[in-house]
């Protein structure tokens, strides 16, 4: 496969560089998008992509850029709808997302990147490339837009119903994919709830506050801050906050619905007079610096983690630098191991009774 | 009591205006902000206010800005400490919020202001004022700052474990605070959740979506238009978003820090070069209206709705101006006699069950 250059195989350790299948039926924008994105994961980032999805689709599309020989296309015929359940989802095995879980499966490919529907990626990887042993639930983390250094949100909504014992799991995700993505050494954790005293927030939250502070000792110890409060989501104070998929979820889209409707405020009063005008023009760098920094798509996506296997679900409306910042990301996670590093927090299988525990409770 | 002009009165149907209690010694800034807002209050809003707290600090304030006689004070000893927890607050009978719940429960006082604690100020007010009859919970409502509607999200934070039926509560609570508020004829209700099908979210939205779609008959029928997700907090597309207090409450504090994040993003941006500096200065006009709007003080704080006796909790950091709104608000729940509708809305008990169910749950 072309595209990869020396300088990059050096920085991955151990094996070659990872294989990112790209989902080229998957979002608003699909495939025109899905496929300029991977041609500029391949060119400019220089990584390894193989794109699945309609052949002729997506051969009409490499061919107008020129890029035909740098990407290999993998055939899947059917494809996920972007507002089809996530039960509906996993039924079709000959979608692209379902395709592409395939050639993960037999190792032809380490990751999967796609822009189609969060809870149809979900269930279909789910059911697909199943959890990594001793894993309770995959979860999906997110990278929050903080100032300095980035600040990780799992779970951000595969798990509407989480159980305390989940949350400290989580916790272990979320520290492997900041030591495996952001270099952090010991990563800082805390809980998202309503109110900064220890004993605050629900059941769950309290909960898992006794069982998250039990895991101050051994090997894989959590570095357990306390609790975070919502105001504190982009403040920096820790590197992984984390919560059930239902609160994650709702502080996710709450925080980018604000940060939409702040720069929309700001587009507006920066227009509203002639004067304003004036001034808004003097400013348009330093204004698409900071709407770069708020945009969603900045970061990547959000990886479903604890899965065998990598897993990166663009916003659903990324156009082609989305999807490359994606395979960036999937790149940086499958050549880092983060499995590996999941496998070694989460080394022993929990108790059977735990395991029936977190089964009862499903309806 | 004077301070209250003639146009005022005419205003507020039936009785005489209401009478709000302010608490001095509440907030982070008290009593300096608070009685310098309880004087605007009755100066430029001409409400009628009486201030609780120290009698000889108060008196030192009020002598400063000449107000004397404009305003009575009833003395309390004690206050609650800002951090103190729920059950340390509501033990302290001679609290300046006690004392004012005290003028509530006898007449002399129809609302209550505090910028004190959220935990301690909610635990004071419900033991000492006792929710009304039929009313489950009592639930912080708040007023999000959305373009042209306002939007009341309930709850933001008083019930951090929430029953379904607490739900519909809530949902009759926001209608409530919607048409005595803002004058909302109809109010269209939303749930927040995590996906805008019906059938998405956990367990206690599941259910709750269930028991809201069969509340459309009847004369307080609720106009329940589905999901809400986190971004559409601030897309003014329901009146009333409906949330358990954890949910609600990390929202909250989630687009309040978001937007205070984008706040600061944008000074940074605009004055990080000459050219950007001198755009600044032409616009500072159009971004003061800007930081106004997305200021939490503006709509004057959050009000804890089904007690007996309108509470109305500023933020701990209000300066005076925020205090007065506070009062404004106050003003209109109480003088627009929230609680009559929200008896007429809760007007059956709830059958013995439910109340067994939702004491049952009590840890």
């Amino acid at each position: 496969m072309s595209g990869t250059s020396d300088a990059e195989t050096s920085e991955v350790p151990r094996t070659s560089p990872p294989i990112i299948a790209v989902d080229a039926m998957g979002g608003d924008h699909a495939p025109g998008e899905a496929v300029r994105g991977a041609v500029i994961a391949a060119r400019e980032h220089g990584l390894r992509v193989v794109l699945v999805g309609r052949r002729t689709e997506i051969h009409a599309q490499l061919s107008e850029l020129d890029a035909l020989r740098d990407i290999p296309v993998v055939h899947a015929e059917d494809n996920l709808a972007m507002h089809e359940g996530a039960l509906a989802s996993w039924r079709r095995p000959r979608s692209s997302a379902a395709v592409a879980c395939r050639l993960i499966r037999r190792g032809d490919a380490d990751a999967l990147v796609s822009a189609g529907s969060t809870g149809g990626v979900v269930a279909t990887s789910t059911v697909r490339l199943r959890t990594q042993p001793g894993v309770l639930r995959p979860a999906l983390a997110v990278t929050l837009p903080t100032g300095e250094t980035p600040t990780i949100m799992v779970d951000a909504g595969a798990n509407a119903d989480a159980k305390p014992e989940m949350l400290v799991q989580f916790a272990h995700l979320g520290c492997a994919y900041a030591q495996t993505a952001f270099g952090v050494r010991k990563p800082r954790v805390g809980l998202l709830t309503i109110g900064s005293e220890p004993g605050k927030g629900n059941r769950l939250v309290r909960r898992a506050t006794e069982l998250l502070a039990a895991t101050a000792e051994g090997a894989h110890s959590i570095d357990f801050r306390g609790n975070i409060e919502g105001h504190d989501l982009l403040a920096g104070k820790v590197d992984v906050v984390v919560t059930d998929g239902h609160t994650g979820n709702v502080a996710l889209k709450s925080v980018e619905g604000t940060a939409a409707f702040a720069m929309e405020a700001v587009r507006q009063a920066l227009t509203s007079t002639t004067l304003a005008k004036a001034g808004a023009f003097l400013q348009r760098g330093a204004l698409r610096e900071l709407r770069e920094r708020l945009d969603s798509e900045t970061y990547g996506g959000a990886a479903l983690l604890g899965l065998n296997g990598t897993v990166v679900i663009a916003h659903g409306d990324s156009r082609a630098k989305g999807i490359a910042r994606a395979c960036r990301l999937a790149h940086d996670l499958a050549g880092g191991r983060i499995g590996d590093q999941i496998r070694r927090r989460v080394h022993t299988r929990p108790p059977n009774w735990l395991h029936r525990l977190a089964q009862s409770e499903e309806r």
